[in-house]
């Protein structure tokens, strides 16, 4: 299955080359392809930047140009921030993320393109994408640099096929029954009776359904149940020798 | 509307606190805390960093301890890319988004903790924390770096979707804040401590992390909290007169 391209053209600063490389490989994304990298190619300052995700820039495809770099693409986007008024569909991250999926599925080559770091895309570089892909970012700063527009794509990208439940039981081990839930409520009442703590006859039954309410709810598991009962009993009867 | 604070814990580099800072503007989100930074604070290379976002660093709270920096909190997400194995739940980060929109629509403040650059968070500092955020990466390859990180749960908050609150609150008097959870595992604690609960010095760490996990997860209200401080009180000492 192709996998998304990610096109930086024109990338002035090696370490920024470096650094989208890195973000790529978190997400699982290693097509890379550079236009005219204005320090020439390889890079040093690539290397050091890419925190073991060597393999990528080692990969990389270096093109003269925007056309040569989208040649086998059949969808492309241009992420921009500025509004560009091109007659061109706008799609978030997201929405991207969700067409590109359906386009690996289908065996196609999709590839989303980032400008150069201080300019951004041209309106040429622009014109040869199908879809402007714009990241929402809060309208009174919007500063993403290029490795950060490259992760949250590539992020986008991985999660949407994510399939990590989004919520893990807290106590996969096993939850207290209710038996031993109701051995710890006897525990703490016989325990508080012999105290004094229940002022009265009468105002032991709301005092009791409080504290029964309180380890109830609480989703305490088997374990924690048991070390529970022990600390009750280390703070009447001290540690057993 | 309250916002999700990010806490990052003894962070290394002024550098990285900055783009931490620009990362959280990008998105909306200005309420940063500082615990223990290792350079202390200021520090002057974060501005340069911040790229426009030094507001977030002018504001910025510093805090010499973790509980100091919750204290307020009434949801908080431990950032862990490791499994810690411990009795919380574990969500992604779009998860925790959706989560933290409806804390803020109920008023609570929430937040998300980050560990230091290197080493990540301690066992004990995890153990402060509500639930685990865990930002799904290519499992043969997660490099990601702090402000990488903070950006990608900014953005998710950002661009969260779905304002349906996932959950209501269990308490919607008022879940107990940190400062009074604390309280009430270090009445429990030094009380044992007289008592001889724990087992030896050795010992005394882990007895005392799964207490504090134990009493972190049940989601207690302010009034339980109080109720469960008088029932450790009267365990030891009986009813006063």
């Amino acid at each position: 299955m192709k996998q998304p391209a990610i096109i930086l053209i024109r990338p002035q600063l090696g370490e920024n080359i470096g650094k989208a490389a890195r973000a790529m490989l978190n997400f699982g994304l290693s097509d890379l392809r550079l236009v005219a990298p204005r320090d020439g190619w390889p890079n040093p300052d690539a290397g050091p930047s890419a925190a073991g995700a060597g393999s990528v820039l080692e990969t990389a495809r270096i093109y003269p140009t925007v056309e040569a770099a989208v040649a086998d693409c059949t969808h492309v986007y241009a992420t921009t921030v500025r509004d560009r008024n091109m007659p061109k569909p706008v799609v978030t991250a997201g929405e991207a993320a969700c067409q590109m999926k359906a386009l690996s599925a289908a065996g196609e080559q999709s590839a989303i393109m980032f400008g150069p770091e201080r300019s951004g895309m041209t309106n040429d570089d622009v014109a040869l994408a199908d879809t402007v892909l714009t990241i929402p970012v809060n309208p009174d700063y919007g500063s993403l640099n290029l490795a950060q527009a490259v992760i949250l794509v590539a992020y986008e990208y991985f999660t949407v096929r994510d399939n990590t439940p989004a919520y893990l039981p807290a106590h996969p081990e096993g939850l207290a029954s209710k038996k031993e839930l109701v051995g710890l409520m006897e525990q703490l009442e016989t325990e508080l009776t012999a105290k004094g703590f229940f002022r009265s006859e009468g105002r032991r039954g709301p005092q009791r359904r409080t504290l029964r309410n309180i380890i109830q709810n609480a989703g305490f598991s088997t374990q924690e149940t048991r070390t529970l009962r022990g600390v009750i009993k280390s703070l009447v009867h001290g540690r057993p020798e």
